[in-house]
């Protein structure tokens, strides 16, 4: 039975949106190189420990803080807040779940102003603000485009090991669930929650944590992730690729997976849907759809299911990862006790060859 | 100066965003032939005297409803709202305007539910609603995409005397400003707001009014609005397309403007930007920067400043239409008394006669 | 050592291009609903035992002729030659290489006058026309378009024993190598050669042969392969996704494998390079580089590299198959005895375990 | 009556390409910044009277020479031909012509060899080598693209007085007319001559000549063409646009032209089609239909149609420009005597105000 965290009466704080996350990495000349002359974010601010990076739509002062460190980690997840007074409300919502608060008037990164930071219930630094310094919006610098720009930050995806647990806190803190993962005895194996009304802002994938799964990026067009493939591969870093490009059944939006110097993980993502009405309509998928991870049926790589970021604690040691409660996903949809189909009316369904991908093992051994 | 409109003291209505247009068409077939065999829109539900079509993304009954009827003309322009208490806000907001209200529980149209009209300060047929019927969301139905599917009803754009006036009135209705277009002088021409966090849910466009500029749907990719026009061509229906496709400078978004069998102004749109912070910077552009209108500097056709649509009071009759009383943004930028820029800070600044378009004919004649 | 085909002492016919594929399939209808229903080929003929269909730019009577019959198979490889002459010159061609050579004046299909077709020294049906009934280009017709509209037959790739042996062979035959797959000993596992001047009108894969690997439609963009595998979702179809989407390290054009009701291999393919002149650069690639099939590193299925559809004689038997004759590019470039690199320079490169795919199966069991 | 030039009784070189174009530029720096800072070519070589630039996918030493000189000007026209043999006969063939015919067998720009330089009868200056030094074809450097990168030269574009004449005379040289402007009478106002199979190497435009209309570079896809404006108008160089970007009736191609700092006028282009079969259908349209020039029926500005740049005679001089000797395009399409239309069978045709563009005046004053 799923132990539910209590519902503070405290109101929650108001979120906005997702807005930076601030990643430890081990080797900042070569974060750099992946994310600056790769992936083409904008340095807003650098020196020696941490470089400030933001995408070309973006107007507060950045998306993504890399510090130099000795444990590849992530440090905070970031969100904005509506007002000030949302960050009290931020304060008193964790101190009533009897977490630990730390809040700063000066802010924990440059350009950012009085923020509070919590080890949450599920064990994740989340960071909340409202100031922030206003740098220049660059949408209109297409002399500075690459062929891949990134223009915005779109969602986090974190690691949980009870999903149900993990959305029920996020309902008490004001988020909606967009689409889910199930099956037909109501194990969740992973939910979509949104602030700002695209699929997510943060989606919570059962799994051994917490940890990190990714942090995402959107581009304009499908053919910007199509480019930046191709520039990895001509620069022969194409072993930076995990997964895809390929179309998500979940949010339907199409997708890149790649895996930073550190092997943090970062999604490139372009076109979900609006999902702003209350009613709005929440998509439940069959965890043995096909179709459900990827739209072409192509196959998950086991790493995707299995690695993850460590998470660091309000004192920057790595927070302790507990196993995943629940069935695995990856065990109920493939292996030798799993299944998945592609036409879920058909009995006889049976991937061919080249769909069962690395998974049917004993089938083919 | 301006007569503003007082802001009343009851609160407004917690509007989501644009949802539907109605729209009076004097050939019903004609229409039906190019809103659903032209550009592709969705069929919810149809008889002889109205269509109520919508986007592939959408879950409500219908974004655009087209009824058959003497005079070509707008009928409603409608919102969702938050909650069902909100039509009562709606009500009393405009009540204490001195504002015509009707509200019917049965609604206004198909697939709708309690709703509210109103004959808005403007002069506009506004509505608002909550209850609505769920339809298939189509997002995923590949099968039935074509080139150019519109997947979101975006914005409407109406055309006004008094742009500051009808700001004014629209902040008071919660709407916030994300965009606009002033001279040194302070006149404003053209003002872009917004509820859900996209550059605009409705735009005031400074002109003879209340009359509808147009309604915008988006597509996903630059190349959908391009197959729509090589479509028009292919359907020997070229001359559909009144201005574009190009770039805006306002809203950065690529675009395209055609009219329907009734003369209706359509832009089809892609590609602006989030704006959801409460915070997020205006952009004010000035009326003679030749690049604000088509980032290109591509000339404006004069018929896409003069034309609108009628509306509708609600009794079904076309409400008069007013002059616009500050200078016109046409006036100001082309002929002999106006001018544009492509260089602001290039004194000698002067267009090339291809980019003159049909503006200066002083110059040519 | 390669036991190299003759060359003819009597010119070869003067090629102009691929022009059209004949495939036995064993559901007329299954096949029918999946090259027009699904990807929108044009029916230029049909009755109930074939169906002739071409592409959007195509001018010629068809590209592609799917005839009923028992055994799934390639009845002919079709080229189109500059003159009628040519066909005399085919004749002869053949008969001094001792192959079986039938002329038919009214030609084997629809549409088609005047053909040659030969049992060529490879055990291949290929085929060689001039005369042929016009039809429209569709070109023009973007009322017809789908959103992964093909445009244009692109090329064949034939499955054979011996590569060497085989491009010696097309190479008496007018073509030219643009470019290969080989190893340090100069053992070739691909080739890929051209009369028009694009990559290739057809390859010679090296593998268990006469078989046909694969037959190539056009795009126009990059979306457009896309497109069609949103399609085959949407229709629950997704398992006809054999490979990718991918961009190709030979012909650096995009890509997408399929498989028909038949298991016969389809690419959809876009954007190669401009190969006409004479001293076009050659570009050998070397087995173990990682890009060379797919330049972001992503696996090949292993269903790619083995299966392939049987090839008829001119009496409609299947070609008996050879096995291969060199070195397999699946074993040496995966398994326990092959490897694969991303940077040629770097000793210690190893591919991460998301990029081992299906094949270091040693690694992980 | 035209005044055809003879046939020589010399073959006609075999011709592979249109290769390079020679310009003569008034501000080489100002250039530079044009052709390699906003459109991204390739600097192969250069120094301070000169630059030599190439195409992504080029592998030939250059497609374009900016040469500075005191009189913006055309200095040559570049054919590659098949052999060093098809140089004589460049020369026996011009020599029968009457031409004034210069040989240079270390070639007349860097990185070319033996070539031929003619004044042909047309007044143009006209070249063509085979020896040329290879260089790096970046089609696979993906991390030097730009989002608008050009990756080909396609075709050159020739103003002269007499179209007829001119297509008889380069039909004597090898060419096929693939596409052409007619009205009734049988005047030719425009055609389309291809050597590889692609819509064009080179077109003759009637007018005021010899001068040179344009040359056109490739890209791969529509998005790219739109990156070129984008930037353009990032760079406050909108200016630069002359018009489009649109869909060309005629070839069918995605297109945008352009003007350097001299006036040069710079075509990008995507998508036309094959024409390699000797009895590709030639396509005829109507000088009135108003989709011949552009599909979307959008106005052609009258500099497209008026302004072109001079060519040099061998001696470094400006050719004379005679007077178009037929009826001009411009005057029969548009103004007091002109019309277009849409429909070709619509008698009651006209174009609706905003597709008039700026032609017809005299309806509007």
């Amino acid at each position: 039975m799923t132990d539910f965290i209590p519902t503070p009466t405290a109101p929650a704080p108001d979120i906005l949106r997702c807005a930076y996350m601030e990643v430890v990495v081990t080797d900042l000349a070569a974060s750099r190189a992946f994310y600056v002359d790769v992936l083409g974010l904008i340095v807003t601010e650098e020196d020696e420990s941490a470089i400030h990076l933001r995408t070309f739509e973006e107007f507060i002062h950045h998306n993504l803080v890399l510090r130099q460190g000795a444990i590849a980690a992530v440090a905070a997840l970031s969100y904005r807040v509506r007002a000030r007074e949302d960050l009290d409300r931020a304060v008193t919502f964790y101190e009533e779940l009897g977490c630990r608060v730390e809040r700063r008037a000066e802010g924990f990164t440059k350009g950012i102003g009085d923020s509070v930071r919590v080890e949450d219930p599920l064990g994740f630094p989340y960071e909340f603000f409202h100031d922030v310094q206003h740098v220049e919006r660059l949408a209109w610098r297409y002399d500075l485009y690459t062929p891949g720009a990134l223009v915005r930050l779109d969602h986090f995806n974190q690691m949980t090991p009870d999903v149900r647990r993990a959305v029920s806190y996020m309902e008490d803190l004001g988020f909606r669930v967009t689409e889910d993962i199930q099956d037909a005895e109501g194990t969740v194996y992973a939910a979509w929650m949104r602030r700002k009304p695209t699929v997510h802002d943060t989606a919570m994938t059962g799994g051994d944590g917490p940890r990190l799964h990714h942090i995402a990026f959107a581009t304009h067009e499908k053919h910007n992730i199509i480019a930046i493939c191709d520039k990895l591969g001509a620069l022969r870093r194409s072993d930076a690729i995990e997964r895809g490009p390929g179309r998500h059944g979940v949010s339907n939006a199409f997708y890149l997976y790649l895996r930073d110097p550190d092997g943090h993980r970062v999604e490139i993502y372009t076109q979900d849907y609006y999902t702003g009405d209350p009613d709005n309509p929440v998509v439940t998928w069959d965890v043995h759809d096909n179709q459900r991870r990827d739209w072409w049926g192509n196959p998950v790589v086991p790493s995707w299911y299995t690695e993850a970021s460590l998470v660091l604690d309000l004192d920057g040691s790595p927070q302790p990862v507990a196993a995943r409660t629940d069935a695995s996903e990856m065990a109920v949809t493939i292996g030798a006790d799993g299944f998945s189909y592609t036409r879920p009316d058909d009995a006889s369904d049976e991937l061919p060859s080249w769909k069962q991908g690395e998974y049917k093992l004993g089938h083919r051994l």
